[in-house]
């Protein structure tokens, strides 16, 4: 099985913009062959199966959406409180809203992975993988709450995220408003 | 245009469970009329465009999650506070993660129609129609929270249920403790 991991991007890349142009029906591997502009094959020597493709194309977008490090060790030199919290969730809300096609694909493909076993395999670990990531990483920033909480902000999140990017309830909320009241009130502040 | 409104519902959840069945790309006029058992040419006729027939679906699955009048009538009895609220919302997540496949048909409808402006019309209407009547009924509760706590709630829950119905973070939180959470945190309660 072929490990280039550069080759392998590309070729996720290039499968992420079949999703885009031509939603789940128009992505095949022949498609993405097509697409990345590599010899037809390719695709399948690296995604044995639909499961594996819309797997990699899940490990893909959370992958484009991972923290620039700068930004990252910037925020690190804050001081922990409720202003350095509110960033944090910023930084993620301006991640995901600047790729929505991205950010709706993988709704779409964890909606999917209900359907689908194998990708619900693959795509859960993704997703476990980035929760506990996020876990451990909290857990160095000296910022109240633990895991509990970062999994209720994580739903919090993409449920705005959803009504940001699809059709709206048309509530009007300023998102910065309620990314400041979710840390705000899911966030166990010991009031000083 | 005819206006049976009863045909309208047989169609559309015809309609839904040929999307339950055989997905988007499933989804075509002809594909409900044969679900249905009508004449061909009948769904068209009631949905006259594809963003129609898919705002239709919309409509139907915010109907048919509608609450029970008597199960509503009897929360209504009982004093306001934080144990009524939970069972309200408990009581939402009960009806939607009952008919898993229509909430997973409702987001996939609603990132949808990011893509198609037609059906973010006809869905954006429906879902603002939702989010007001929410309001309003619980204006009538006596419980505390307004218009944005409402919106907030409507984020987190829908984040909740899109990692219950679909591919999960694995956070292994009990849906019960998230949703009393919720309530407790995102819900400005005096303490008495």
């Amino acid at each position: 099985m072929p490990r280039n991991p550069d080759r392998r991007r590309l070729l996720a890349d290039a499968g992420l913009r079949v999703l885009a142009e031509s939603g789940a029906r128009g992505l095949t591997h022949r498609a993405v062959d097509t697409e990345a502009g590599v010899p037809a094959g390719t695709a399948s020597n690296y995604f044995r199966s639909r499961d594996a493709l819309l797997g990699a194309l899940g490990e893909r977008i959370m992958e484009r959406f991972a923290p620039d490090a700068a930004v990252v060790a910037g925020l690190a030199t804050r001081p922990p409180g409720r202003e350095l919290f509110v960033d944090y969730l910023r930084y993620i809300v301006e991640r995901t809203t600047r790729e929505p096609d991205l950010t709706r694909a993988l709704i779409e493909l964890r909606l999917e992975a209900a359907r689908r076993p194998g990708l619900g395999d693959i795509l859960g670990g993704t997703l476990r993988q980035g929760y506990q990531d996020d876990v451990a990483f909290h857990a160095t920033t000296g910022l109240p709450g633990g895991a509990f909480e970062i999994a209720l902000l994580h739903y919090a999140l993409d449920g705005l995220l959803l009504d940001m990017l699809g059709a709206s309830i048309g509530a009007d909320t300023d998102p910065d408003r309620v990314v400041t009241a979710f840390v705000d009130r899911l966030i166990p502040w010991t009031t000083a």
